[in-house]
Parts: structure tokens; sequence; C-alpha cells
């Protein structure tokens, strides 16, 4: 009776569904480990960090994969009080096979790779794994929904805005690899070489790489550059009318 | 009427327009030809990529076009029930004559160009003409039509808006022209030049291969940038209202 | 009597005021007019078109300066048929200080300054007044007045927009000065200088003219690109419901 | 009964609450030497200005820092007139501890640091305190509220927007990293400093100082710029709806 009772206290804890609203404390610390562990992952990349404190990250690494692991089992352990498979045989194995459940495991593989390594690539991949662990965060709120939903509302216009998008691109592309090619090969001698400068261009990041020089080349950029206007009003202005209808939806609830 | 019968089965799954809704096999067949077609074409730009492998895409090439020759042929065939031209004389001429035929029977044109060429220039001619194989892509999806109606609708603002945009890079450049004309007469000295900075300013690319450097060029510069927050924001904004009100009356009715 | 029935059609065809509805075939000519000598008095400021083609360069201002002298008689001697004025006492006089025909005046400028001018400045003066002629072409129009009409309703939403944008270029300006300062003297030795790069930065132009180069710079740059997302957001989110709301109310009416 | 009545006026013409609406010639006064204080404090952050006119501006300063030391006293005593404190004890004490007060107060410090200042930095650090002068204009304008009103109505939605923004720029650095990090160890050789590469692209900036080089590093940065539309139309179309649904709301009362 006691250990049920712990049980339940557990999986109050550690599952944000067992709760109407909010998060529990633990669910918060859990939160900020795993937003500590990734940001951590993000620094270990700099050489300039790591080589120093080489000890220090494997020890903390070894810290945070120990933590996850804990809470992993306490989770499966606290699985036979969730709603969904109480009643079931085998409800644990369930809960395991849960997407939610399956990142939380994939989380897990750093502390294992990171043993086992023996070559440098394995230790890369370990590290952009453990990133994997904050879409966990995600799990934890119920607040983008909203906007997920309003994305698959217009998911349709957004696709169709994108084609346009890419279909405007490749016939910049192809146009400044007409004007320019000959006098810039490096940049504009074919299509696809062309389609860097497209999209650099028509997305307004323009580095200034490459960038047209003949008479020819700047006018067609030109005119490339003022019809792409629509590139970024066009997704922008259906996302701005899918929020605007959303939102007027839950006023009018 | 065996052949009667074959000939309205080919009409069915060529014609996407027979179909109430959804494409037939053929019709996904067709659309993924034409994509690599097209993607092949793009690529075939890149001599480093043709040079070594000649022979292949001159094949391919062939085997494409052939493809697309019989598939016209079998259009022209299975004309006859089209609804549309179905009782009149010279039907399949007049199907010939529609637009997507049109551009059906110029995107075949590579394949003939490809061996009567005899300059460079005519095979350049014959790569952009196939990438126009990607426009009758466009004929079998209804899904362009929502958005061009948006767009037609909103036609005469979206026309100003560019005209306002026109005149503001206009009077930029006029600006420049004389605020930086004599520092840098290579990139101010006239107003056409003073105009390629003032496209790419205005549309925020900003490449960075012309930039004013005397104090009252930055300072008409900063000006000119800020009021041209407008430049992108009004497209934007019409869009957004047009997208907004359009999905409104589709969720009335 | 003939007289003055040629007069009223003079009016009828100069003026656009005088039709409930479009241009007359005059106002399409003379607008074309206009736009052809804007569109030569800005490729004449290109010395490599200009300095070979010198006396056709100045016949044809001639020729525009006369066309434009003609119309503007012929347009007082209408006036008089303008039933504004119509009863008035000195109702020319009157027509003569409305804006349109102050504009259509200052046009006529370059005309008698390309004569008077001895020395290069004014010759300048007059080549940007002449792009002034492009102005009359709003008068034509009465498409601008829904747009103005949407800008002008939002006019204070719009304004604090700018101020928000213009304080959170200062701060950036401000907080780069101490950040990058030492490094870059140059180009953020002070608050004016970083200035620039907060204004290229904010509206997301990028020349890369000037950039952080310091950790502490980029850093702090980092978080002012990420919150400038705002800067064109917001004009344009206000521009949006502006004519999201203009066009409800014309299709309610 | 005489300085009763000159306590009233002076509280009358100093608060802008005191007016039902619009602003005293006083109020108006403050904000123009506020704002030219501001104006001149950046200006003297540039030392070709300052050096030679050292004195001046040093007088200058002196004048405002005055200036606003009289204004604070004239308010503390008028505020024994502010309807909020009137009755209670230590009326004036409770107006000195309101947040405006206390941004003026703040606002004086330059007066006296520059007189006991001894090093360089507490001078700069003066200037930066001057410039918080400008955020009183603030106070004097009931204009802010609508924006910080729809911005507030929308903060979770407008946060989750930057979130996915920052997710997407993180998930760009980490790919970057491994895509390009062999070839620029310099501007991609960990994550930290491709996170530089990736805000630097995703706010569509591009200042050209970091850009991928090999193919599959443009690949990966030509696929990351056309989904990083979305982190520029998502905020945008966010604060459209917000400042539509608002401007709705306004309209309906």
């Amino acid at each position: 009776m006691a250990i049920r009772s712990i049980r339940a206290t557990v999986y109050y804890h550690l599952e944000p569904r067992a709760r109407p609203r909010g998060l529990s404390l633990a669910n918060k610390l859990i939160a900020l480990v795993i937003l500590t562990a990734a940001f951590l992952a993000i620094l270990e990349t700099e050489d300039s960090l790591r080589e120093p404190h080489e000890t220090l990250f494997v020890s903390i690494q070894l810290g945070f994969g120990v933590f996850f692991l804990i809470e992993y089992v306490l989770r499966i352990w606290a699985a036979a009080d969730d709603p969904r498979f109480q009643g079931k045989r085998l409800g644990r194995l369930h809960w395991m096979l849960t997407p939610s459940a399956i990142i939380d495991l994939v989380a897990l593989a750093p502390l294992f790779v990171t043993f086992a390594s023996t070559g440098l690539y394995w230790v890369r991949f370990a590290r952009i794994l453990r990133i994997l662990r904050i879409v966990r965060l995600g799990r934890m709120s119920r607040a983008f929904d909203s906007i997920i939903h309003a994305l698959y509302e217009r998911r349709f216009e957004l696709f169709i805005a994108f084609i346009i998008a890419f279909l405007l691109m490749l016939f910049s592309a192809t146009l400044l690899y007409f004007a320019e090619g000959e006098a810039q090969p490096e940049a504009f001698g074919s299509i696809p070489r062309s389609m860097w400068w497209a999209i650099v261009t028509l997305t307004t990041i323009g580095y200034g790489d490459v960038y047209p020089v003949t008479f020819l080349g700047k006018a067609c950029a030109a005119l490339i550059a003022i019809s792409g206007i629509g590139v970024i009003a066009m997704p922008t202005g259906i996302l701005a009318a899918a929020f605007s209808d959303a939102m007027q939806k839950r006023d009018d609830e």
C-alpha cells in the first residue's frame, strides 16, 4: 500500500499529463536540467573551452546521464499509474513505445556512447543526440498546439507559397545563368551554381559573396529582387490570416 | 468498340479534368518524369557534371523526349473523348490549340532541337525550353487557383504598392546620386547606377558591393532604409488582408 | 460661341476631373510624355550616355519643355470652364494657385533653367526638378486614395511603431558603442557611428561594411538581431490590419 | 492661500495626469529639453565633435542638469496636490517612490557624477544614464498603451514564435557545424561559432562576414534560408492578427 502511494506520487510529479494545469516542481527541475545539458553540449563543441576542462565536461556529462537514467527508470516504474495503460497487460512496455518515451530513451544514448566510443565521429554524434533532449521540453507544454494548429489549417496554402517561391528561385537562377554566366563562370556558370545566388537574394539575406556585375545581370537581378518581395510577403500574409482567424475563433467560443 | 473503350480509358487516365478529384497513377508518373527531366536539365548546365557523362545525358534526354512524344500523341488521340470537343469537327485540332496543349508541344521542341542544333546557342536555348516542362505541373493542380484568386482580387492595391516602392527607389537613387556621386562615381555617378544600390537596399538584400561612405550619403541612406521598411510591409499587409478575407469567405460558405 | 465650345472641349479632354470615370486620350498621352521625360532625365545623368549625344538630349529636353508649356497655356485658357472657378473673378488666377497647377508650373522650370544656367549646379538641379513631373501622374489617378486612407487611419500606430524602432536602434547603437567601440573605433567609436550599424542591421539590410568582431559585440548583436525581427514585424502587422479592415468596410458597403 | 494656488498651478502644468487630454506648454518644453539633452549626449560620444568644444559640452550638460534639478524639486513640492497622495502622511515621500519619480531621480545622476567622477568609466556610464531621460517621454504619452496591449494579449504566441525561431537557429548552427566546420574552423568550428552565422542568416541580415563555401554547407544553408522565411513570417503574422483584432474591438465599441 505504501509503495503504491509512493508510486502514485512519483507519477503525479513526473508526468505533466497527471495535472490539469501547470507543471510540478519536479517537471520544472527536469526542464532546467535538460536545458543545462543542452547548453553544455553546445559549449563543449568549442575546443578552446573543452580542452582545458576536458575532465570537468566528461564528469558533468556523466552526472546528467545518470540523472536522466534514474528519471527514465522512475518513469517506467510509475507508468503503471498512467490511466492510458493501467488495466493493460505489459502496460509499461506500451508506455515505453509511446513517442515521448522513445525520445527519452534516445536521449539516454550519449551516456553509453561516451563510454563505448573509440573514434571521434561517435563522440560528435553523441553530442548532437544530446541536443535532442531539448525536444522533450515540447512534450511538457501544450502551448505549441495552437500555433501548430494554425499552421496545419493552412498547410496547403503555405506549401503552394513555397512552391511559387521555389519556381521563382529556379527562374531567377536560369535567367542569371544566361545573363551573367560568361562574366562570372565560378558563381553563375551553371543553374545549380546560380541557385545559390537566387536563394541568398530572394530570401533577402544578400551575403555579398556573389552578385551580378554586368549591366544585363544587374538589370535582371533588379527585376528579380523587386518581384521577390512577394516571396517573403506571401507566406507572411498566409500566416497572418491563419493566426487572425484562429484567434477570432478562440474569442468567439 | 474495343478501341473506343481503350481510348476512353486512356483519356480517363491521362486527362486530370476527367476525374472529379485527385490524380491518376498515370498523371503522377508524368509529373514525376517532368520533374526528373527538369532536374536533369538543371544539372546538365554544370560542365563538371555533364562533360564526363556527355553520352549518358544525351541518352536520357532522348529517352525523355520520346516519352513526351508518345504521351503527346496519345493525348491527341484521346482528345476525341474530351467533352469540350466531342461533337465538334476537327475536335483534335481544337484541343491542340488549347494553351495547355501548346505548352506540351513547345516542351517537345528540345527533342528535335538537340538533333538539328549546330551551334552552342541553340543547345542552351533547348535547355531553358525543357525547364518549361515543369510549368505543365501547374495544369495538373487546381491548388494555385485560390492563391491566384486572392492576388487577382487585390491586383490593384498590389500594383499601387509596387508603384510606391518604385517611386521610393527612384527618389532614393536620385538623393544618393547627389549625396554620394562625387565620392563614388563608379557606383553613384548617375541615377541609373544609384538605382542598383537603391533596389538592393530597399528590398533589404544589402549585398555590400555598394554602400555610401560619406557622412551625407550615410545620413540619407539611413533615412531611406528606415522608410524602406514600408516597401516590404505594404505588399505583405495587402496580401495578409487578401488571404484573411479569402479564407473567411471560404469558411462562411 | 465656336471658341467657347472649343474651350469646353479642351477642358473636357485635358482635365481628368471633368470626366466621371477614366482618362481621356489626351490625359494618357500627357502621362506617357511625363514618364518619357522623366525616364530621359534619369538616363541623362549617366555621362557615358549623355556625352556622345549631348545635342540630342538638349533637343529632346527642349521639345518636352515646349510641349509642357503649350499644355500649361491651354490649361490656363480652359480653366474658365472649371466649375470650381467659373463664376469667380480672376478664376484663372485662382486655378493657377491650386497645388496641382503649381506643380505643373514648377515642372516647366527646367525649360527656362536650361537656357539661363551658367554653372553645373543649376543643370543638376534642373534635372531633379524634371523628375517632379512624375508626381503629376498621381493627380491623374484616384487609385492612391484607398491606400492613403488606410495609412492615414493608422498614422498614429505607425508613428509609434517607428518611434519604438528608432528607440531600439538608439539602444542598439549605445550597446555596441560600449561593447565594440575599443576594438573598432572607426565603426563603433561613438554612438552616431554605431547608429549606421544599428540601422543597417535592424532593417535587415546588412551590407557587411561594419559588423562586430569581438565576442561581447557579437553576443549583443545577436540579441539585437533577434529582437529586431519586431522592427519589421510591427509596421507590417499594423499595415496588414489596416488593409484588412479597409477592404472589409468596402465589401460591407 | 497664494502659495497654495501657485502650487496648484505648478502641479497642473507639470503633471500630465492633471489634464484630461493633451500636454501643457510646460510638458512640451520639458519633453523638448529631454530630447535635446539626449541628442547632445549622443553627439558627445563622438570625439571629433567633443574634443574641440569640451567646455561647451560640459556647460550645456551643467545647464540641463540644473534645469532637471529645478524641475524635480518643483515636482516634489507640487506632489502635495496629487490626488493620489493628497490626504496621506508623507505624501511627497510616497510620490518620490513612484516608478516615474525614481526614473526622474536617476536621470539627475549625471549632473553629480560629472563632478564626482575621477575615471573614464564613470563618465561613460553617466552618458548612458542620460539617455534614460528619453524614457520619461513615454510617461507623458498614453499612446504606447494600445500597442503594448496588443503585444501583451499575444505575449504567449510571440514567445512560442521566438522559441521556434531559436530552436531553428540552434538546429541550423548544429547542421553547419557538421557540414562546414572542417572547411572553415574559424567561423563554423563549434556550435557557438556557427550560431553567429545562423542568427545573421535567419534574421536575413546577411553581413557576408561568414557564409558556407563547401557544396554540402551551401546545400544545407539554402534549405535553412528557405525555411527561415517562416522565422520572420511567424511573428509578423501574429502581430498582424493582434493589431487587426485590437482595431476591430476598438471600432465595435
